[in-house]
Order: C-alpha cells, then structure tokens, then sequence
C-alpha cells in the first residue's frame, strides 16, 4: 500500500519556502491536504508563523500566552550542562519545575530572538558600489552598510538586529528581533529518553527519541526585555500555537516552520567534486582522531566525561554527518547528475552571444578563483583544527582580536564580532568554559594536530606557527610550558585578559598569549585577503545565482532558496521510504520499540519508564491504528540544521510534533537533495504527553497547553 | 497489508517434519494453500522427495532425468577449490561446461547418497540391552549393534548407510543409501554472484544471492556406482524435480525439502542458559582470535588468501552464527520463558505420585549430569580448539589413532570413523590438504591457541600438552621445533603414515608424531569416560523425550522432531517480518538492488552483470508484481545447517527456489524457533534462469531443464 502512496504523491518535495511563496504553492498545498488557506501562511509575523523563534543555533515556538516555548532536548543540552552542580548532574538527569517557582535560570548565555519586522534593505546595502568597484572596496562597503543598518537598528533597546542574505547577495533583508535575555528551564526528560540512542541512533531510523524540552521566556514586570532577575515575570508572546492530541497518521499533511542554517544546493560541480573527494574525506579523518581521544578519555575520567562529553556529541555528529555526506554524494551518481546538468546549463550559455556576454566572463572567473580557494582550503586546514581545539588558544586570541578592534574610536569600525554588542556573549563563553575545561585531553588533541601539521610540505605549513613551536623546544616542550599549570584555566585570569589592552598583552608573559600572537600574524594578512574574497564573491555570486534563476525558468523548473538561517516553511506527507532493496522503513515508532532497545547508555531509558510503556496499550495516547504510544515519525520535509526544535504543524496548523533529525540518507541533503530518500524525524507529541503526565512537573505543563488531566 | 497477512496466517511455522507427518498435516498444509495430495508427501523414497539427496553436508535434487543436481553455490565452494589450478581460479572464477564433455570430476572425496530404503531397526539396536545394563555397556553394545547394522548393510556394494536416531536414543531407523562417488561440475557461478556479500551479508537480509550451482552425477557404463573414470556415464535418478518458470509471490505456499542437520530445541533450560552465558561467549571470543589472524594474513598474502580463504568463511560463519544465537538468546525473555515452561512441567512431575515415579529420578540425574558435563566442556574448549586449528597435529594423531584401531583384528570392532570405509575419505581429506595447508597463519593461531591454554588454571589444563611443551622449552621453542620444516607439510609425507603401524609411529622422530602421542595419552581416556556419558545419555533421554512427548501431549502441543540429519519437509509461506519497530522486511529483492550493492569485493559482481541487470526490465523473468527481476525471497519456513542446497517448491510441488541462509533472527533457531521472527532465505529460480541464458555453458542446463529458450 505505501509504495501507491508515493506514487500518487509524487509532487517534489524539495523546497524550505519563504513565508510569500506559500500563496504561489497553493495548489501542490492543497493536493498533500493543508486546509488553511495558505495566505495564513504568509506573513511571518502573523500567526501560526509569529509564533516561531531562534535561539542562534535551533528553532523554538511559543505554545503559551505564558512564555512557554517547546524545542528539542539536544537544543537544551548545553544549558542543563549550566544548571548541573555537585548535586545534580542535570545534563544526565534532566530537569524538572513543579511549581513556577522553580523554574531555573539557563545563565546569561542563553537568548531567544522574536523577530519583530522584516524589511528588504538591498538598495541600502549595495549603496555606493559602482561596476568599477574593487573587490576589497566592494567588501568594506556592503560590511560598512550591513553595520550602519545593524547599528541603526539595535539603537532601540533589547534589540537584535541581522541581515538575511539572499541569491549570493542580490537581496539583503534585514531582520528586527526583540531580544529576550531570561530563559528559563521548565521541562526536561533525563538524557536516557531525551536523547534515547545517543550517537548511535543519531540520523538513523527507526528512532525512540523524547527530543523535546520546555523553557519559558522572561522579562521584566513592565513587560521590557531584562537580564535575569528573581523579579521578572513570563512573556506574553504575541502569538503562541495551538496544541493538537491527535497526532498525526501516514499519508497526513505535515509542515515545518523553523529557522534552517544553511545549505549548498546551488554550488558548482566542480565545487561539489572537490568536497567529496579532497576536503570532507580530510576532515574526517582528522575529526575521527580527536573524536577518538576524547573518547578514549570519557571512557576512564568520570570528571573528563562530563566536561568533554558535549564536545564528543558535537564532534561525533559533525563526524557522522560528514562521513554520510561523503556517502550520500558518492552513491547514486548524484555528482555525475550535477555535473551533467551543469555541462547543459554551460552550453546553452556557450550558443547564444547574448546569454556568453551576460555570464562567460562571470564562469571563467568562477572557475579560477575556485581553484585557488580549494588550495587555500586545504592548506589551512589543520591549523585552522588545531586553534579550535584549543580553548586557552582561542581564549588567548579573541583577546588580542578584541584589544586590536578596541583601538578604533568608532564601535561601527570595528569587525563584525568585536563591537560592543558582543560583549555579554563573550563574556559568558569565557566563564562557561569553567565547566567544559579539560586540559589533559585538550593537550592530547593538540598535540595530535600539530603533529599533523609539522608533518605537512613546509609551502602548506603555518610559518609562524611553526616557528613559535620551534622556537620553543619543539611541540613537546612547547605542550610542557603552554598546559604546565595554566594561568588561563580560570575564569578571572580568562575575563581579565579581555580588560587588558593591546601593548598590555604584547608585554605578556603567558606562553598562551605569546602562541596567540604568532597565530595573529598568519591570521591577520589571511583575513585581509579574505575580504577581498568576500568582496569578489559578493560581484561574482549574485551573476551565478542570476544564471540559475534564468536557467531554472528555461528549463521549466521553479527555482528553490538555499537555507540562509532565515524563517522557513517545508510541507509534505507521513511516510516511510526505502532504505535498500527489499527493505521498508515504517513511518512510525510505537513504545514497544522503546522498550526492546532500552538497555545501557545511551540507551538507558529509566526502569519506571520502561515498566509503564510495557503496560502502555491502555494510555489514551495510543494511536487507534497502531495499537500502540507512537514515540517518532518520518516526513519528507526538507530540512536542515537549525531546524532542531521546529514545530511540526499539521494540515490544520495545529502543533503535532516536533522535528530533531534526519534519516541517513538525507545527511547529503546539504547538498544535494533526493525526494525518494529524504525524510524528517520527528518527535509524536503524544509520546511527549504520555511522559509528561506521568509527573507533576510534566501534568504543570500539559495543563498550560490546555490538554486536561485525564 | 502484510502485517494482516501475517494474522491471518498465525499457524504455528515450527516444524521440520518427518515425511510420513504430512497427512496429519494436511489441514494446515491446505489452509497455507498446498494443492497436492499430502499423501504424496509422506514418502521419502516416492516423487517428489525421492528426487532430494544429501552430500553429507549439504542437501541436492536432481532435476534432470540425466543426473543433473541442483545444490547452493556455497555447498561446491570447496569443490571449486579443488578444480583450481595455476591458470584457472575456479574459486573465484566459478565454473562453466559448455558441452558435456567439459563437465569435470571435483575429486574423489565428493560423494552424494541416494537414498533407497528406511528401516525401524529400534529392536535391533536395544538388543540385548536389560534395565540392569551399565551406562558403558551400554553404550557398547548399542554401538556394536550399529556397527553389525551398518556393517551387514553396506555389504551390498557402493552402499552408504547409517543410523538416524530419535528421542535421544528410543527410536532407531536404518537408512540404505546408494553412493555415487564420481560428481562433476557443470555449472557455478563466480563467487561474486554465487556469493554476492560474501560474509557481510551473510545472514542478512536483504540479500542478492546468486547461491546455486549444478553438479551431475555419474556412474559406470552398467549403471552400477563407479569412481571417476571417463568411460562413465550420467546417472539416471528414479525421480527428479520438476522445475517451475513461474516463481513465487508474497502469501504462497512454499515448502523445503532436505537434510537439516541438527537442532536442539529439547535441551534443559540449564542447558540454554549455560550455552548463553558460558560455553558460546568462550568459544565466541576464541574464535574471533582465530579469525582475526586468518584475515590478518589473506589481507597481507595472495597465497595465503587462497589456501585460508574457505578456513576463514567457515570460520566467520561460525563466529557470526555464535553470536547472533547468544544475541538472540539474549533478547527476547527466551531463556526465562523456557525456563518457566519447564518449571511448570517439572510441577507437573512432582505433584502425581505416579509421574514423580516414572521421571522423578531421571530429572534429578539430568540435573548433576549436566553440571558435571559442563564443568568439563568448559575446560577442555581450549585444548580442543588448538587441536582443531592445527593441521598436521590433526594428522599425525589421526594416523595414530588408525594404527590403534588396526591393531584389532575385525573391523567391525574398531571405533566408529576407523573403519575400512572411512579410508578413502580420509586419504582424500589428506591430500586436499595440499591446496589448504599454510604453516606461517596456523602456527600463529595454534600459539595463540596453546597461549590461553597455559593461562588457564592447571587443574583446567590437558596436562600431557602442558608437559610436552615444557619438556621441549616453552611453547615459542616448541613452535620453532614443530614449524621448522615439517616432513608432514608432503602429502607424500602424510599419506605414508596411515600406513605405518603403532610401534613405528612411536619409534618416530617426528616431533608432530611425538605431540600428537602426548595428546592422544588425554584423549583415550577421555574418550573413554565420553563412551560411559554416552550410554548414561542413551539411557536418560529417551526417558527425557518420553517425559516431553507426555508434557506436550498436557498441553494440547503438537511435537516437533528436532533435526537429526534425516529427510525433512518444512512448509509456509512467502512472507517478509519486522526486524524492528519501525522496519519491515520486504519478501523479496530485485535486480536494482544487486545493482545498488556491486561494488568491491564481496559485492563484485561482474561488471556485465551489472549492465545487464541495469537493462533487465524487459526480460521474460520480470515478476509481473514487482516488475523487475526477483532474486532472493524469505518464507518462513523451518531450517537449519544441512538444508543449504535444499529446493524449495510451490503449492504444486515444483522447483521454484533454493534455500541458502537464514535471517540474522534465525541464528538462534537451533536452539529455540520464533515464529514471527524466524525467516529462511531463498534464491528464487527465475534469477538463475536469467543469469544463466547469457551464456552458451547455462543456455545448455536451461534445455536440459526443460525451460526452451526464448
């Protein structure tokens, strides 16, 4: 039956629309079953849209008039990471506020962004920028542009202003955000549930994840954005969502509305060759080896597993999904595809003057400074890993950075991330880093990066990284001196560095510091050329994408929007897909499926829970046609990282589910997307309920999304 | 749909029944859809089960009037071997006779049996035998019986016959075989077809095998059986398959006819549980080491690949078959479940004085007998597997247990496997040495091997071994001695000590020889006490078998026979499973996954395979359904070791498939059948059929098979 549904469905699915299209996709809307009118769908301020948020890296939605917004437990991680103390491990626990009182503090860290206007500013932004415009000036001037409106903006308090970027940068819009600055933790399931399958399960179906949590916004009693205070009260968003209890069943429509980082469809082929054959295989192999150090680590330090243990979760999915990648663009001819649609777009430039006078020169351009940039990319990037790796390095740098930028009079001049609006972040980055420090392993990881990195032809070698290290006696000696006993481990010798200025730093003793400097002068000439790249690529990018439309409307096809972590709309139906020959994944989990894998860590359901799915079959949360608790589903909605914690809406716009991961086929998704194979998983929100009214905490919850006790 | 299907369809699947079961079956067989008379089934000496055939290990059926047999592709891999020679790898290269003249004898050690007639001989073999009797008298006279039985049968020339045993010793029957022993290859496929996956898919679904070969079988002008010569002729079997072009569907009737070689479905629960927690996790880990350095070696070595090459996959079948059954034992609650079963059986016992009477005491024996045995078992796994690994101490000590047994003067009272018609088989066993033997990868498993033997504690160490390689240094001087250019890596070498007798095999300076006399000084005890356990088990377990006829009978439970290398049918249905919530298993694979999967070894399928099957939806084996070409199909039907090569046959009884493998959730069906789970693998015929019209040698069995070309 379900290999006829997706014949009869066979509408493409590609597409993370903007809010104005919805209207123009009418049709295919009403064909996958949405009722509302799609015009509803529009306007990103208005509801159901209004309701939606970003957190920088996931979506979240307001689901109360109280503030209450719903996102994933991966979402949360690092913030109950904060909450933890000698007393309770929260990140292993999970949190829970019985009364409202005991809603904690996520720490100063953590904000959620209300977008409040949006308003197209691209005639502001290429102001200035003449034909004959160098590309380090064309650079300066869109940077100067983008922060004067930024600026501007964000003069009004509790602001957080950015500009989406469109077509390579044909079309700026800049977005007006009101900027809550108190979040705090409401819900939270123990990382047994939450994240039930850990890296295991990671992208992988079929999946048992709880991936929801509950956070509330706060702000000041006069209703003004506020830093924490015990006297804040909670938000009252504009607009929140309507809960559904019905769940959702194959062949529903389902849409999500999130705030999707970034995606790659639109890079050239050669581009997309070169990621699968030099670059992503580079990087992970190298991210592999670090991965395994800190592994290895966590594995025999309890301490060292709570501090390094998000890092491995980030590397591990960074790791996995890159090897997916690798594997989604290697099979099914999908470069050979692109390449071959590429070679007709080239040639039909190629037989018409007009069309060779309109972009030639623009492609050969492309081609060239492609090249370059692969070279460049590969050189640098051990020594761009091995800076990342090392948090007293990065410490130590951002400071100079910072007392360089500090140097100009003018708060607009500085670089983008110096200005004074980035403070706070900062800041508390540096004071985080009390609870993730750990030296041993770090040393480990460095040390294991500069080898690589001295073990490279001198001509792709960071000179003056190089030079600094033998100077100092070699790696091994340098590692004695920079991790014997750094001053830099605390968190007062961290924030004090910001407060010190430039000459200040220069005259520092610490090797830290020293080893910064000797980074900055590679890293300074390198970011200057770098913006005459940027520079080029803002000439260059918006003639491409200029082709692609032209191409696109030639061949018939309409012509959807790379990601660019602006709000987004995706729709399509419930349903399975075909991992392999002879295979077929269902479209959803049930709790019996819970129970069979429930076991050690990371599959360490608790054993209350686990009891009670077994005696599930008379909960009201039992889905009719499964017989059974339905715990995640699949949907082919074409999504992306920024996406975790995105409502998923149904046909009636009412909130079903919550979107957290994709399946392994669509890890290359980022790049190139496949209908038959991609698909969302998302969380049953019935699951979630069925959790949740097992506690008062959790029955706190469900009585402010208006569901009764039972 | 399916998932009704399988409702619908929720008659018990256990069962590998005895032929004269099918009529009691015949409701069951009917409502599955078999469309013959069930009394045609219940004789294995009448169409169609007189056409199957067993090769000791593996099972066949002619299917042609002229001798052709079709078996796995998997059950000639060694035959294959044996046609290998400096210019053709017929290993990996597979095997085709394009004329009958190039059909080519696999060796003298490849016999097949017909079976001709099948006897209740259970007075016979309890001849003699009072209540009285001693446990190692009886086990003597029982096996003296056997002997005289097998002896008087295979008086007739180019018999094979011996006894198959039920209920653990209470029901006896004499099968008289005719042994053909000139078989010949006439059709195999490359290993990258006939073995598509190699170990990485083995026991997986989905699976892409192209597991069949053909082989025929000759005998003398006079039609009378007669080794190789090439004056022989085709055989002319009594029966023979009927082949069917028309393949199966989901929901169809389909049953397995062949020799399942042993299941042990009866055992006590302590039995299971000390199989799941002791005795499987041991030799699992051994193994792996075993493995470990097999593979070690076949990646490293050209040379080594080929000898050790059938070594590992033997070997990597039998690791992968242990822990899938400890995975599956795990999982599940089986053990608990059978252990609470025999509980209430065991109440059941105690509660009637007369039951306590009649199986009270043989309960209590069983109990300290199985703790005893499997103290022992556990001990001597080390020892056991070092003898196992090591060729040439596996010959020196066969040669002197055959001048043992020479010693006396009648052959009939020599051991079981000393005896006059063992002697071609080993002499044979001994010269395929020459194509296997590789001293430099056994000497590094056998060290290892006697390594953990001397970690063990000593009153868990064979002692003689200990000793020996004490006296002689240590065990690196003792490998030194051993592996410096033995005598016995000659097949000359080896073939000439079956000809010597004890005293100048005792007399020898060979150090094998030496070692192997150290061994046999633990064994012939050993062997001893193992005769006297034999005979308690010949006494116990009819009395066991009894007790559960009896239970079962209780429980309104039908009794299934566990396999006992006999002729067996099993029956069910094309049908696919859920491997996990979430998951289902389809019933059948496609061409385009065998495309989707080819690649590097083992999923080197030919490269104009792989063209052709890309360009293979016109051709006439296109299931109408699927609309592409099957290849492999799951059913649940009941199997086990000895079924590979086993036909599978439709509601009609024709020839549609051949088993091969069973799903990974099978492994553990030796032990204990689940019926939901439990799944066997089957090639369906139109693959072969399709395979085989691309070529002139395939074209040639096609006609024969009566199948006109297109």
């Amino acid at each position: 039956m379900l290999p006829l549904l997706l014949a009869s469905l066979a509408i493409a699915t590609e597409g993370m629309w903007l809010p104005e299209q919805m209207p123009e996709l009418a049709d295919e809307l009403a064909a996958k079953g949405l009722s509302l009118d799609p015009a509803s769908l529009a306007d990103p301020l208005a509801f159901p849209l209004g309701a939606i948020v970003t957190t920088g890296g996931c979506s979240a939605a307001f689901v109360s008039e109280s503030g209450l917004m719903a996102t994933n437990h991966h979402c949360v991680e690092r913030w109950l990471q904060q909450l933890s103390d000698e007393t309770h491990n929260r990140h292993l626990e999970g949190f829970t506020a019985t009364t409202q009182a005991d809603e904690l503090s996520v720490g100063p860290g953590a904000k959620v962004w209300v977008v409040e206007s949006i308003t197209d500013v691209s005639k502001t932004m290429l102001a200035g920028i003449k034909r004959k415009t160098s590309d380090g000036k064309r650079h300066d001037l869109i940077e100067a542009n983008e922060k004067q409106l930024v600026a501007t903006c964000e003069e009004r308090p509790n602001r957080r202003c950015w500009l989406d970027r469109y077509d390579g940068g044909g079309t700026w819009r800049l977005v007006d955000a009101l900027e809550i600055k108190d979040i705090r933790m409401v819900y939270a399931e123990p990382m047994g549930l939450g994240q039930f399958g850990g890296e295991i399960d990671n992208w992988m179906w079929p999946r048992h994840g709880a991936d929801f949590a509950f956070v509330r916004a706060y702000v000041a009693p006069d209703g003004t954005s506020a830093s924490f205070n015990s006297a804040n009260v909670p938000f009252k968003p504009k607009h929140h969502l309507e809960v559904s209890t019905e769940g959702v069943k194959p062949g529903d429509f389902v849409m999500v509305a999130g705030y999707p980082g970034r995606t790659s469809r639109h890079v050239s082929a050669g581009e997309l060759r070169f990621q699968a054959e030099s670059y992503l295989p580079a990087r992970a192999a190298m991210m592999r080896s670090y991965a395994d150090i800190l592994q290895d680590w966590a594995s025999r330090d309890e301490e060292a597993a709570k501090r390094v243990g998000p890092a491995i979760s980030r590397l591990e999915n960074y790791y996995k999904n890159t090897v997916g990648t690798l594997e989604g663009l290697e099979s099914g001819g999908l470069i050979e595809q692109k390449a071959a649609d590429e070679d007709a777009m080239r040639s039909w430039v190629n037989t018409a003057p007009d069309r060779q006078a309109t972009w030639g020169a623009m492609l050969d351009e492309q081609d060239a400074r492609e090249a370059l940039l692969q070279a460049e990319r590969m050189g640098s990037l051990t020594a761009r890993w091995a800076m990342y790796s090392s948090s007293l390095l990065d410490t130590a740098h951002d400071a100079i950075r910072w007392a360089t930028e500090r140097q100009k009079k003018r708060d607009l001049d500085r670089d983008q991330g110096y200005q004074d609006r980035n403070l706070e972040r900062l800041l508390a980055t540096q004071r985080s880093k009390d609870a993730t420090l750990h030296l041993e392993s770090e040393r480990e990881v460095f040390t294991m990066l500069l080898r690589m990195h001295a073990e490279l032809p001198p001509e792709q070698q960071v000179m003056p990284l190089s030079d600094w290290l033998e100077e100092h006696g070699g790696i091994d000696q340098s590692m004695d001196l920079l991790y014997g006993d750094p001053a830099l481990a605390s968190s007062e010798a961290r924030l004090a560095l910001f407060e010190q200025d430039l000459d200040t730093l220069r005259a520092s003793t610490d090797p830290w510091v020293q080893l910064a400097f000797a980074v900055e002068s590679w890293l300074a000439p390198e970011r200057e050329a770098s913006e005459v790249r940027a520079g080029e690529a803002l000439r260059l990018n918006p003639q491409w994408f200029d082709l692609l439309h032209s191409w696109s409307e030639e061949q018939g096809r309409s012509f959807s929007h790379d990601a660019n972590s602006s709000l987004r709309v995706t729709f399509g139906t419930v349903q399975g897909y075909e991992p392999a020959d002879g295979l077929w994944a269902k479209p959803q989990t049930t709790l019996p499926g819970l129970v069979k894998k429930a076991g050690d860590a990371p599959f360490d359901a608790p054993a209350d829970v686990v009891e009670a799915a077994q005696a599930s079959q008379d909960s009201r949360w039992v889905d009719p046609n499964l017989g059974e608790v339905p715990v995640n589903f699949l949907a082919d909605l074409d999504i992306t990282g920024g996406n975790s914690g995105s409502s998923v809406l149904d046909a009636k716009g009412r909130w079903v589910g919550l979107a957290f991961d994709g399946n392994w086929e669509s890890v290359a998704a980022d790049w190139v997307y496949e209908d038959a194979l991609n698909r969302c998983i998302s969380l049953d929100m019935r699951y979630a309920f069925w959790l949740m009214e097992r506690n008062e905490a959790g029955q706190r919850v469900l009585a402010e999304l208006g569901i009764p006790a039972e």
